[in-house]
């Protein structure tokens, strides 16, 4: 449902307000949307959340092929939204531009990158919004805004005019307040139908998903455990992610984690260095630290590195059946208080490697993935996340809309 | 087996020669390549085949991800090679750089964009070379100078620190003139082992793709045809393209063309279209056509291309088991002669429209490909591709190596 409307000032979500309508008519007719600001729409600068990169960068001539597709299918677009610097974090607290509003937790970070897109939608001012997702700058800002956010399987989605930041993870994704909006949005952006639901197969309850979560996550997702246990049965099947990934040794997640950490950073250096060696930009505290990680990383990691991503993608990938899903908690913990983010920490138990080892099983995997905002947790949206095998969008979002239906989303 | 060793001068292959020793040691050891100049090479300026462009942009501070991984399995880098002006053309003939040496056919070009890559190893001057192919830009000038060129599946092998062309089509190659160094150097980007071979499937002879070929070149692969039905039988199967893309309206494989010459000028226009734009840059007559065309280009089309694209590349991987193979020409006709290339073709009977179709093939399904050097017209080199299903890059080099033993290659 739309949520109530809460004006554009109040939520801060926006960098720039307009009216672009669309160039043609389609299934999107009459739907409103927004653009974070790491996509181009002609005329308006890309700013990617920094004032150097603005300054630093002429205007795209033409849209972002994801806005081209929608605005062809009859959606208006109505502006471009905060995005966290260079796309490069999971916060949301923009330093130059501020916080966007999280409607459903007002003292706290809406998330990132995708924060103004996350915000726009769950202060109900579009219909959906485009995000980009490397890390889950999609997946965990809709979940701390109690709406649906939805990666796809990588490669699929057009990234050209979107400015990279990590190509082997970068993905388009959308987020958006109704199930059934998300799903036509989507299957414009994947350029094919969403036919009905197939008969699902296994759900795999992943064990270390839900262990690594505070307890006040891993207690708002017992009710939806058991209301998808009465429908599924002994479908739903808890498995440990070692029955997947095979590394005995391991206890975590932190072997997801540890390679998406090292291969993202990698390429954000060959993506971003030399406009950060050549311009020297300001950037805020958090994000420089970020900047900083990356010009020390030990490269001499990433064939390693490289070998287990495509080892874990080939096991995943074999692992699950074109109609088996996998189930985990899409954030380990509650949208975070507001400016109690001052540095980033490395591994560990902390925030980011444990969101981070949440969103990386899609991205390692190259797997679609959809966050349903299934529960609270003292009065806090939490996501549950699904997640499908390769190219397997279409069954992953049909079955999102019979399992949203279940929980009267 | 590596050829007679022509001198890097006579070769005019290299934009830049250097010696960059190993970072490690792994099976490259003793291996020597070349990189293409799209590719970035620490404290070495990425030219990108343009004056202009080198004038404009920063020496990268690392490594390309796919450069990486090469010196640290024991491979020594030899320098930069020569690229069509920011990789759009299958000519080789650089208005700045000049053409590379095609040591096959010395009045012939090499065949581009990634031309100095193929000319270093058909001259004998590197084991191997790292081109990137978008719309054949390894596997043609791979077949006009008689050596293995490899395209990977899209997206599996880093295309961080390489610039974008069309990201939905962009990939990361190898050009070698031993197929043994080629699977070596494949497996090091792939970061997985090329197991030995497990029994073909059925091999798909595409009708259409031969037919559009020039008759010298049909003729020319008639040996190798009969070499292949004498060891695999009934398992080659000559179908029609229409079986897989279910076009009945259709005769050859303009359908194919259409939909990656839309998509990519779509995409190229987002990449480099901006910095076009802002810098003025000076090109080659031929690549100013080029950008001229893509500027005019109707964005009214992508949304339906997208949508065919997805269709296509649905049926293909259907269409595919993951023992199957695809086998075409891997060009229309025998390197053209030099100089005889002034204008670009749009669509019809041209070599530009029947070379796009054969190597859109892959671009669109976003499979794997080699091309073989089977066979020569008129002592001219011929290549003839095989082509598996998406993620299957293992299955076709380890059938290759079979293949190419059977050819005494």
């Amino acid at each position: 449902m739309r949520p109530k409307r809460i004006s554009t000032e109040e939520s801060r979500a926006f960098v720039e307000i307009f009216d672009l309508p669309p160039t043609g008519s389609g299934i999107l007719n009459a739907l409103t949307f927004a653009v974070k600001d790491l996509i181009d729409v002609a005329g308006h600068k890309t700013g990617c959340g920094n004032p150097d990169w603005h300054k630093s960068h002429p205007a795209p001539s033409v849209h972002a092929v994801c806005v081209e597709q929608l605005l062809a299918a009859g959606a208006h677009c109505k502006g471009k939204t905060i995005t966290d610097e260079m796309a490069f974090s999971l916060i949301g607290e923009n330093h130059f531009h501020g916080t966007p509003l999280n409607p459903k937790a007002p003292d706290r970070v809406p998330g990132g990158s995708s924060s103004g897109s996350a915000s726009a939608v769950a202060c109900g001012i579009v219909d959906f919004a485009l995000g980009t997702d490397t890390g889950g700058s999609v997946r965990v800002p809709a979940a701390n805004c109690g709406i649906f956010g939805f990666r796809p399987t990588h490669g699929i989605v057009s990234v050209a005019g979107v400015n990279p930041l990590s190509p082997s993870f970068d993905t388009i994704g959308i987020l958006a307040s109704s199930i059934e909006v998300l799903i036509r949005a989507a299957s414009v952006l994947l350029a094919g139908n969403i036919p009905k639901a197939k008969p699902t197969g296994n759900v795999f309850w992943i064990r270390e998903a839900f262990s690594i979560c505070d307890l006040e996550i891993q207690n708002a997702l017992q009710a939806p455990a058991e209301k998808l246990r009465s429908v599924l049965g002994p479908r739903l099947k808890e498995i440990s992610m070692r029955e997947i990934d095979q590394e005995n040794e391991v206890k975590d997640l932190q072997n997801w984690y540890e390679i998406y950490r090292i291969l993202q950073r990698a390429e954000a250096e060959s993506c971003l260095g030399g406009w950060v060696a050549s311009h020297n930009p300001v950037f805020g505290p958090m994000i420089a630290q970020s900047f900083e990680l990356i010009r020390n990383l030990d490269r001499s990691l990433i064939p390693s590195m490289a070998e287990r991503r495509e080892r874990y993608f080939q096991r995943i990938n074999s692992f699950l059946t074109t109609a088996d899903l996998i189930c985990i908690p899409t954030i380990p913990s509650p949208a975070p208080l507001k400016g109690s983010f001052i540095k980033r920490e490395g591994t560990g138990t902390g925030y980011y490697p444990r969101a981070l080892a949440l969103t990386s099983i899609a991205g390692i995997g190259r797997l679609p993935q959809i966050t349903l905002p299934v529960a609270e947790a003292d009065g806090l949206p939490v996501g549950l996340s699904l997640v499908a095998r390769t190219n397997e969008d279409a069954f992953l979002l049909s079955t999102a809309r019979e399992i949203a239906a279940l929980f009267k989303l």
